[in-house]
Order: structure tokens, then sequence, then C-alpha cells
């Protein structure tokens, strides 16, 4: 266990105070960068932006972890929780020269240092919190909550590397941070790496006082301990006192995890619980920042939260105050003439890849690889016939899954998410491989349970989401199948996520990342059984509003399409792939080779559902979704047989953005393909997996947009039958039929006769009518052609 | 403290014996209610659907919650957290004759019990989870994970409630219940009721064990009282000494919760740490179900989780299994010949409105009472020309919302709930009168801080939504002010909620409840110093998707409608009020009359900004939201002093579903005033505060939707100036007049030299130009019309 000698807390100090000018400087200064010369105002920048509170704290927590890397070799991840805390670990970046060797024009000299100010939260420069733009960073500090989740899944299957995660007492309020702690559960340490958590308490957030800064230390300690954590705590005070603690806490918290990964991966086994090390850093709000102004106490404040002295532009004594604070920390000794950070300075930090901003794992993963997939049509359903034969999408996927984790075992680096769900979803072909990854004690009666297994089940959706993104941000697999209401739970942080994204591809030096796949197979439409609230499919809208080149939308319509497109989905990169697909035995429509060139198309005729014989239909029956497909197969086959005069066209669309116009979004369908689908000016009748809204959008600038006429899901639900979820929401069989007969401009003789008869239907509907069949004819004996 | 008496056990065990029986008949019965005949495969249903595993646990709460309440005559609600717990909630409603008095025709006799049973989770009858149909609940058991939280809400200012909140152990793994543990520290005993948790482990969510349920009681016990319990273990174990202990349990916490708030009201101040009672019941998945089936467990297994025994109807072996599990609560004991409870039994159960399934609490709350508000008109700014002076409007709102605290003093029923962003949102006001809430330890520097503040501030999107959920649906006012990007965060609560609202006005017996408010001030287009990751405006996309009888969309363009805005919202009933409006310091347009006209109207012709005379324009400028506004306003100056031949109209909307068809929303204008605002065939340029999606979803039904060509954010955003916010997103004024330009079928004889002039200006755009408002004229001197 270290003591550090008087030279090492000289070395660490004196970075410390280099780290924190930087800081400081990147708030305030515009000029006259190593105060070389007297602060006037006009070196002062004209709109004072950024977040002093948190980063003299995060200054001091990463030079020591700096020295622990240096005296352990370890391969750290540093994640900044704190919102805003980009002063601090920018500094770091700067210190470390990963900085000038990403941004070569942000110099080591006064020249890059005086760049580096100014670009920091001022126009057309760089975010006040830690970005896609920051060098060694998986996690941005803009939306708190997430921070402990992203260290988790970045450690999973990387078993050299620790996740130094730092958690701010204002984060730590959320609810999704609350949720984190217990994430141990689920980490092995004889496969996976560790998560040390430094708990940041500086006391305040924007204006009020944070919980966990005011609760005492035994209580802390009390609550960590319950979590599965032994709590090292470390107590701002001198200078001196306060380094050597964090040191021997760090070196404690370093060697426990050692001793745990150890243990573990020699195989032993405990029945005493694992208690895995955390830091509690106590500090005041802007430590070493100015202690007083004007009589009102400003160092561990709130007043210290952004800028302390906002009106050094203006107040000559401000300004003093300010140049007093900046050069407290001695910029003239850790800085050369020319602004390059001292060699004795330099020399402190690690060494390439072992520096925190210049890790692989923070971009696209250290040792990336592709997935090794199987061919898709292995698994397809054989269709002779459209209609013919029912199956279950995700029990053929689950099959898929399951040679994916067997054709990965080498690598590692695949792994499913999900809230409890996978047997539910009718994935549980993966148990045949797999198990669900618990690390409690296990007992008899458990189903398919060990430390072992790559199925993450854990009822938080906001866990499964932070850990995909970690896990895939560094480089890795997976795949998170959940309820399509409940999916909506984690919109905000999938928001993130595709900023994320969409950033990266402007980042030159960011290297691709495999894509987020969603499965969402309980989807609204069959939770007839669960009612209302489980009713829910908006979370088409949230992934559509999201940058086009981020984001991708798929509705299979059957077994074979759903294999095709997660095929697709999981080979891709950089993107958000949204894929809904029923988990209910469906009837099936595509062989394997049609699914697979209907999916490329993204939307295609179905030719055998309609009877225009290729001319121009009098009305074109559309749809996206498993069950809309089926209404819409039905109500063809209601006016076939009922008003054989009426020329339909059934076009199915699997690519929800291939209905867009290209310049909207990549998938887009070219003018002419749109046209030979949906023709120019007949109209359409399409029934809609979700809300209807999205789709008046994407035909906005098509032809004639208003001949679209929606249907979709309408906010009515209960607990009913499937049949009688679509009469619910108007977009049963009958619906359609008579919408389409109502939109054509063909006068038929008996369309009053039809219709009326159809709405007789209606009215006396049986709601079991789905289920039983009754009224669907035998498929397998439908005529689809005119021969 | 009670020990029972033997015939008290003996009563409890019958009550719930009676409730058990009731729960698993509803999962199985559709005939021979009373199981006087033998049971036979045609009296179970078709198809079996419920949750049995939570049910016998959260019966024997029930039960014993009766036996507190007849014993101590508090005022309980009954919080039921485990998804799917109807059937205990139900079969106690049905046993206290609160079902029969509200759902007539569910009789308490053997016909009633029969319908009773058939209606629960059957197509066209009721839910699989507590729901709003359910009498006594404020909570569904749909999405998990905000039962805390809607128990915190519903017991402030409500001094003399105890909110009796069962939390299972699958919800307990989400972030939001996880991070509702801490809810304690902002509830105040001399003021608020209190919240009585019961952590209801039963060891397995659906199919994986939960991690409380596997954590040993002494890490559980560390735990929460790092979180500020004493914990309170039940073990079922014997019946008679369950029963005994939970009774001990219940009395103690009673007791506990009495002595805290009498030392609280009777002003006494400690400074120990108030440690709250808690339960926790440890009791098998299924307790009391079928023990085994084939050699497996069932009992205390993921497998009694849903239907224990799931194959009654094809396997004649479970079916008489079912039998000897049902009739081993012997219905014939406690069931009279004609199906009504036994009188012994109901005497049970208390009286009237101590019920929990009957209590006012739950249905529009205790006396509840409309909110007393000011005249809005006093707060108005005074604009006597349309872009003269400068105000924010959250400045003067905030003044408003200080006088509704000051007015409704005496009834204590409005509170402000924020993630710590009152002052940030400059609703600072507020604090003239009232403080932030906090029960820890208070300190020197404090700003605005105490027990009896009603600003409730966390760091917790989750628990603002979730107590704000529970304060009103107990009949009180709030308002929920939000940074935009950051209400994402909780898209699925308020999903949930607006479900619950829809439902509840389908329901006779539901009474009225004021409406949930969201203030969205720190909004998308003004994040430009916190950059990309607070730029957001997606909430406006989910509450549009919801049903349009509850929800409201409102884009006050400046302060006098923002006021005429909120002052509507706060005197509503049933609705979701989105408002979105932002904080900075921005140009006024309307005076507080033409502002009370035009939010009532919801969508208006500026004709001060418009140069068509009120004849036919050449082309629409419209505008939704504050920034939108300034740019669509700036452009009609640029395209007035360009090309003044050109007639331009500007139209502002307000309420955005005027936009839509009247038989979409309600607030949907008439056709012929839609007509007198947008003409049927004019191009009109729109300028939205979000993703353009929705407005061309609105239009659609309108004549010639094509004819809309929308502006808005487009997902491009960084660190920068609110101008180059609207460049970047191709909204600013410039981008607008160019479109307008482009759009018209007027031949302008200089229309290329001034779009030429306009691309120059962007090409070279001076980014600050916005806040220096260098490029635009003195307002205050703009001659709009045309004399």
């Amino acid at each position: 266990m270290a003591t550090l000698t008087n030279e090492q807390v000289h070395n660490i100090q004196a970075y410390w105070e280099a780290s924190n000018y930087l800081a400081a400087a990147q708030i305030y200064l515009q000029d006259n960068p190593l105060l070389k010369d007297p602060l006037l105002t006009g070196h002062i920048k004209p709109r004072l932006l950024g977040h002093w509170g948190t980063s003299p704290g995060l200054n001091f927590i990463y030079v020591h972890l700096n020295r622990l890397i240096k005296s352990s070799d370890a391969d750290i991840l540093f994640i900044c929780g704190p919102g805003h805390g980009a002063p601090a670990v920018l500094a770091q970046t700067w210190l470390e020269g990963t900085y000038t060797e990403t941004y070569p024009e942000i110099t080591q000299d006064e020249k890059g240092m005086r760049q580096f100010f100014r670009q920091f939260s001022t126009p057309g420069g760089i975010p006040s919190h830690v970005s896609a733009h920051t060098p060694g960073s998986v996690h941005e500090g803009g939306e708190l909550g997430y921070s402990l989740a992203h260290a988790a899944g970045a450690v999973m299957d990387n078993p050299h590397l620790i996740a130094a995660c730092v958690v701010g007492d204002g984060e730590a309020e959320t609810g999704p941070l609350a949720g984190s702690w217990k994430q141990n559960c689920f980490l092995n340490p004889a496969r996976d790496g560790a998560v040390l958590p430094i708990l940041h308490l500086n006391g305040y957030k924007i204006s009020g006082p944070t919980v966990m800064g005011r609760m005492p230390d035994d209580a802390l300690a009390t609550l960590f301990n319950g979590y599965g954590y032994a709590p090292l705590f470390v107590r701002a005070a001198d200078t001196i006192g306060t380094h050597q603690e964090m040191a021997m806490a760090l070196d404690t918290a370093y060697e426990r995890i050692r001793a745990i990964q150890q243990y573990a991966r020699d195989g032993k086994k405990t029945d005493e619980r694992t208690l895995w090390p955390l830091i509690i850093l106590r500090s005041p709000k802007g430590w070493t920042g100015p202690v007083m102004w004007k009589g009102k106490p400003v160092e561990g404040t709130f007043r210290s939260h952004q800028v302390p002295l906002p009106d050094v532009r203006e107040d000559q004594d401000q300004l003093a105050l300010l140049e007093q604070w900046l050069r407290s920390y001695t910029p003239e000794k850790h800085f050369t003439a020319n602004g390059a950070p001292q060699a004795a300075l330099k020399a402190l930090a690690p060494i390439g890849d072992k520096r925190m901003s210049a890790t692989p794992y923070a971009n696209g993963g250290k040792d990336a690889q592709a997935l090794v997939m199987p061919d898709f049509k292995n698994y397809a359903v054989t269709v002779n016939a459209p209609g013919v034969i029912i199956a279950e999408g995700t029990r053929e996927l689950g099959k898929m899954l399951r040679d994916i984790f067997e054709l990965n075992e080498q690598q590692q680096n695949f792994r499913v998410f999900c809230p409890d769900e996978t047997t539910s979803n009718r994935l549980n072909a993966v148990f045949e491989v797999t198990k669900r990854c618990f690390m409690e004690h296990l007992i008899d009666i458990d189903d398919h349970l060990s430390p072992d297994g790559r199925v993450m089940e854990v009822l938080s959706e906001h866990l499964c989401q932070g850990w995909l993104e970690g896990y895939l941000l560094t480089g890795r697999h997976g795949v998170f199948p959940c309820y399509e209401a409940f999916i909506t739970i984690i919109d905000s942080m999938f928001n993130q996520h595709a900023k994320w994204l969409k950033t990266c591809r402007e980042i030159p030096w960011r290297k691709d990342l495999p894509s987020l796949n969603y499965l969402l197979t309980s989807h609204s439409w069959r939770q007839d059984h669960n009612g209302y609230s489980h009713q829910g499919p908006g979370f088409i809208d949230t992934v559509a509003n999201k940058k086009s080149n981020v984001i991708r939308i798929y509705l299979p319509p059957d077994a074979n399409c759903l294999l095709s497109v997660m095929d697709h989905c999981l080979k891709s990169r950089n993107y958000v792939n949204l894929v809904v697909a029923g988990k209910q035995p469906a009837l099936q429509w595509l062989n394997v080779e049609d699914a697979a060139k209907h999916c490329a198309q993204g939307a295609s005729v179905w030719e055998w559902a309609s009877n225009d014989n290729g001319q121009q239909p009098d009305v074109v029956l559309a749809c996206a979704g498993d069950v809309p497909t089926l209404e819409i197969i039905a109500a063809a086959w209601l006016l076939r047989k009922h008003l054989p005069d009426l020329k339909v066209r059934v076009v199915n669309v699997v690519d929800l953005m291939s209905l867009s116009p290209k310049d909207y979004h990549p998938h887009g369908l070219e003018a002419a393909l749109f046209t030979s689908l949906f023709t120019d000016d007949t109209p359409v009748v399409f029934a809609f997996h979700g809300y209807v809204r999205i789709v008046h959008d994407l035909v906005h600038g098509r032809p004639h947009p208003a001949r679209f006429h929606l249907r979709g899901f309408m906010e009515e639900g209960t607990t009913t039958t499937p049949f009688d979820m679509v009469v619910l929401n108007k977009m049963s069989r009958f619906h359609l039929a008579i919408a389409a007969i109502q939109r054509t401009e063909r006068q038929l003789e008996k369309a009053d006769e039809v219709i009326g008869y159809f709405e007789d239907k209606l009215s006396m509907h049986n709601i079991y009518i789905r289920e039983c069949l009754e009224d669907m004819p035998d498929i397998s004996n439908w005529k689809w052609s005119d021969e």
C-alpha cells in the first residue's frame, strides 16, 4: 500500500494545479493564456460559460488515476458522470498530448493553449460537457444518470479493463443511476472487467443541496454496504493529507479489485458476499476556487456551480480576484515560457494507449471484430405459397441468435440485453447454448441461470440500454428485445445515443461502431391480454425524429423477412436499427428468397395479393407491420370476392424510410420506383403498425400526398381479442375494404351494397374472429392470380 | 402492541382464504363459481390469463391493513405496485362491497360472482392489472417503477393519509423505483402524510430471480437503513406465526409513523436521522397455490408467475389438482349458499370511506378544490407596439405563480415540481413566498430551503413526474417546469398518465382531475450554450400521439400569451397541457388583450406583420413557437423591404392542435376559419418549433396539404449562437424568405437577385446576428400597415 513520498505529493499537486489552471482558464480567457501580462478585461471572453464547480474534483481524481496507471500498468477507462465536466477532462487530454495528436491545430504551446481556451463553450467551438469530440470518452455528460451503466457495459467481456466511473451527487439523484448500483450482481469477475465507482460529493446541484451530499458518512457507508460495496472515504482537507488519502483509497480499491478477480479466475467460490470497492470523495464545490465574494461564500456552495465570478468584465474587483485565483495555480511553474507543459509534468502522465484519453477501448474498442454470422437462410421457414403456414417469427430468429452465440464463442463479443422477457419473447432457443447472467447465490429451481450467461436480464430498461450502449461503444455487438410499449422508458437514452452516433460520423478520427439493434416483439397489436397500458407504438416516432443517417426502421411482415432484416442489422455499423415484429403465431407470406429481395428493396408490390395485373389499379392497399399486413391482405381478399371489378394492388413496406423522398433519408425509394409501386395519383389505403402521423410526414414530398389515407393505432385499446384491437382502431379488414371502396373514383355498381354488408359484419362483429380465423378463407386455396 | 387473539387469527385467515379463492377463481372459472358442483372442463375459461404469483401476498397485506384500519381508524390509500396484481385487489373490492356499489351488475351473490370471474382478463372484460376501472386505485400496475413516487405525491399536503405502497421485487429493479427510496428527504411529517412501503419479495420475475429477493436479510436491512428506514421483516412460515408477525409489523410501523408525526407536529426537532418504517415481506411466489406439478416445484418459483396450472382444460390430472387447490380455500365456509360473503367476514372489513377501495382520496381527492387564481392580466407586460420591448416570459409568469402560492396558502394544494431548475428557469419570484422543500440538515449557506417549501426540486425527472401525478390524482394542482430535451426522460410515464386520463373519461364514476401542466422553458433553440445533448423538441410528438381528448399543446410566442395560456391550463381539468415557451429575453408582440384573444382562437393572422391587406396573399408565412415567430417576422420584414410587391400574410399558431381538422382534435379550427387564415391554396412557409413531422400530419385533411412547406428542428445543433442554431436547421429569416420567394407563383422581377442577396448573407453569416440584433431594424419604427 503506497504512502506517497513528498516528491510524489509535490508532483501530483503540480499536475493538479496545472490542470485546474487549464480548466478555469477555459471558462474565462480568450487571450493572455499564460498570464504573462496583467489580466485585463480584454483578455476575458465576451460570454462566460462553463461549469467550474465539478472541475477541480474531476482533475483531482484524474491525476490520481494517472498515478495508479503508472504504478500498476492498468487499463483504465475514465467515465465522467458529472454534467459539464469538460473543462477538467479537456485539460487532462491537452496535458497528456492526446488533444494535440487528435486536433493538431491545438498545439502544446502558447498559441495552441490560447486557441484551446477560446474554443471552449464558444460558438463554433466545442461543448461544455464531455462529448464525442473528447478523446477517450464513451459517455456524454449532458443528460445525467447513465454513467455507471455505461461503465458496466464497457467492462463486460473486457477482463483487463477497469472503468473508473465518477458519479456526481447530482446524477446520483436520478432514477437510472440509483438503479445502477446493483449491477455488480451482473458482472462476473472471472470474465468481465471491473467498475470502480467514485462518488464525488460536492454538495450542491445548480441551486439546491444534494441528497447524498447531506447524508452523514455512516448512512452512506451503510447504504453502499447494503448494495454490496465496501466504501472508502476521502474527505478533502489540507492538500497533502487529501492526496495521501486518495492515493491510499485508490491503491486499496485497485488491490481489492485484483484480489476479487484473481480469486474468481482461479475458479474459487465463496458463500460470502463479494464487496466491491467504491470511493466516496467529499470535496467542496469549486474546490480551490474563490472562497468568498462580497461576504458570501463561493467555494463549497452552489455559487461555484457554473461561473463563480460572473462579472469580471464589468467589475474590476472581481477581475482582480480572478487574476489572484488563476495565479494561485502558478502557471509559470507548470508551463514553459512557450506554453508547453514542463517536462517533469509530462513525465507524470501515462504513455501511449495507457493514457485514459487515448485508450483504444473508447474508440471503437480494443481488437473489435465483426460478428461471425451464419447464413440467415438456414433458418428459413418453408413457404410454398403465401398464407398457408403459420409460424412464430421470433422463435425462428431465436435459433439464429443461438448460433450467433456459438459462432462467436471465441470472440466473446455478443450479448442479448432484455428486461426478463427472453422466453416470453420466444427467443428461448438461445438457452440451448447460454444462460441468464446472475452473480448472486443460485438455487436448484433456477431456470438457465449462471455467472457465465450471455443473456443480461434485469427488470430495468435503463440498465439494458445503458449496458448495451457501453458494450457497443467499446466495439461489441448486441440485441435489445423489449415489449414495444415499454421501450419508451428509454426514449431519452436512445435520443442521446443517436446524437452521439450522428456526432461521431462527423468526427474523422472516430471509428465505426456496431449498430444498436432493438427488437420489439411483444408489440402493441398483440397485447390484447395485457391491455391498454401495454399498447403503445410511439417509439417509432421517437426514432424517426433522429438524424436520417443514423436511424433505420423495419417492420418485417413475417418470419423470413425478420431473419433477413436482423441479418442485415447485425452486420451494419453506426446505426440504430429498430425492428418491430410480433412473436405470435402468424401466417407466413414470403419464401426466404423473396423475403431477401423484398427487404433489400424496402417495399414491393405483392402481386399474388393484387388483381391489377400490373396495370393501373383503382386503389392501392398498402401496409407496414405484421398485423396491418394480415388485415390488408384480408381486405384485398374481401374486395376480390365482393367487388371483383375493382382492381386492387397490394404494396408491403418493410423498410419504413423507403417511403420518404431520398433527399430526406438515404433509404428513400427513387422517385420512379415509388411511382411504380404507388402510381402518381391512385388513392392509397394504408394500414400502418404505429401512429399514422409518421406516414403522413414521410409521403409529404411524394406525388399527391393527400391521396394517402392512413389507418393505424389511435390509442384505443383494452383487454380484448387481437381482432377487436383492429376494430377498435378502425384498421380491420372491413374498415380497410370500406375505405378502399370509398376512395376509389371507379363507379362500382354494388359499392353501397358491399359497404353495407361490411358494416353489418362490423356492427355484429365477433371479436374472436381473428383468433378463430372463422371468417378467413382457407388461404392455402386462395387463387391470387387471375389465370 | 397487538398480539392477535386466536379469534383474530382465525378471522384474518378466513378473509385471506376467501380473497385468495376469489383471486384464483378469476383466473380460471367461467362457471360453477362456488364450486357447488365437481369441477369440469366446461367450467374453465377458454383462455387462461392472469397473474397468480403476486396475488396471495397482496391479499395477505390487504387483509392485514384492514385490521389496522379497523383498530386505528386510519385513512389508508392502497398502492399496488406489482404488475398484474388485479386478481387480488379486485377480490378485495368485491368482498368490501365497493365493487358492487360501483358496478351494480356485479352483485354480491352467486350470479354476480360468476360474472365477476368471467369478466376478468377476458375480451370485453377488465384488465389483469389494477387500472382506472378499479375502485380505490390511483396507480396502474402496467408499467413498473412509479408506485413509491405516486404514494409520496398522494400524501403530500394530506397530513392524515398513509399510503401503504406494495413494491414488488420485480419493480424494485427499475431505476425509477430505486431512485424513489430517498423521497423521505422530501416528505415533511408535520405537514404531509406518510408512505409505508411494503417490499414484497417473492423471489422471481417472469423467468429469472430478483436481485432483492436473493439478497440476504442483513444486506437488505443495511441497505434500507442507509436509505433512512428501519425495516421490519415478515417471513412467511406457518400461517398463524406469519399472521402474528405481520400484525406486529404493521402495528409497529403505524405507531412509529404516528410518533414521528406527533413529534414533528409538536414542533420538536432532533438532530438524529428520522428512520421511517418499512415492511419487508418474504413470501413464496404463488403462496398457497399448487406446490408441485410432475415433480417440479410450482409454489415459490417462476412457474407461479402467471397461470400455475396452464393445461387444466386439456389435462384431467391438472384439473383435479386445480379443484383440490381451489377447494383448499373452503369457499363453502366463506360464502353463503347464495354466494354472498358470510356476515362474519363482512364485519371484518372497514366501513364506508374507510374501505381502501372506497377512499375518496383515490377518486378526485378528499375535499378537492379549484385553484384560486389571480387575474393573469395583472402580470401583463405593457406592449404598446409589437417588437419594441424585450421581456423574459417565464420571469413574468414566476410572479403569477408566486401569487398563486399566496392565494392558495389556506388550501395547501399547489406545488411546483422541478429538477433543480426553478431559478435557472427564471421562475424565482416564487421564492419570495415559498422555498425549496428539503428535510435533511440545513446549513447557513443554503438558498431558500425549508421543510415547509412548496417547490419540490430533485434531480430526477421521474420523481418530479411521479410525485406530481400522485398529487394531481388526489385532487391537487401543480406545474412541472423542465428543460425541453430532458422531459423525454419521462415519455413513458406521460404515456401512462395520458392513458389513465383517457380511461377515466370513459368511466362515469371517476371524478374530474386537475390537469398535468408541463412548462418547457429551457427549450431546444436556446440551448446554444449547453449544446447538442440539450437540443431535442421530441416531447411534442410524444404528447401529440395520445388521445386528442386529453392532450393540449401550446407554443405561446411571448410573455402575455404565456400568461394567458398558463391561466387557462391551471384552471383546466382532465388534460395534459404541454406549454413550450422560452425563458430568454425576447421581443414582445402582443398586448395582453390581444394575447388573450389570440390564445382563445388558437391561431390568428398578425395583420401588423402582413402586407396583404386582408386580400389574397402571395404567400402565407406561418409560425409556432417563440424562436420561429421571431424568424418569420424578420423574414416578413426582409421580404417587405426587398420585394415590396410580394404580398405576405403572417399567421401565428399558439394552440398547435388548432391546425388539425376538427374531427381529429376538438381544438381544430373550423374549416372556414382555417381557410380565412391559410386560404385554400396559397403556398405556406411554416417555421415550427419542433420536428416538422407533426405539422405535416396535422394539416393532412386540410385543403391542399402539399402546399405547406415546413422548417423546424432537424437535429442539427452544437455549442453556438441562437442565430446559428436557426441557420444550421435552415429556419433562419433568410432561409424562410428564400423559401417564400421560391414557393410563390407570382413572377417577381427581382426574385433571383434578392435570393442571391439573402444567400450571400447566409454564406458570410455572422453567427452573432441574433444576439446583437445588428441586422434587425429598430422594430419600434416598423411600419407594418401600408398606409
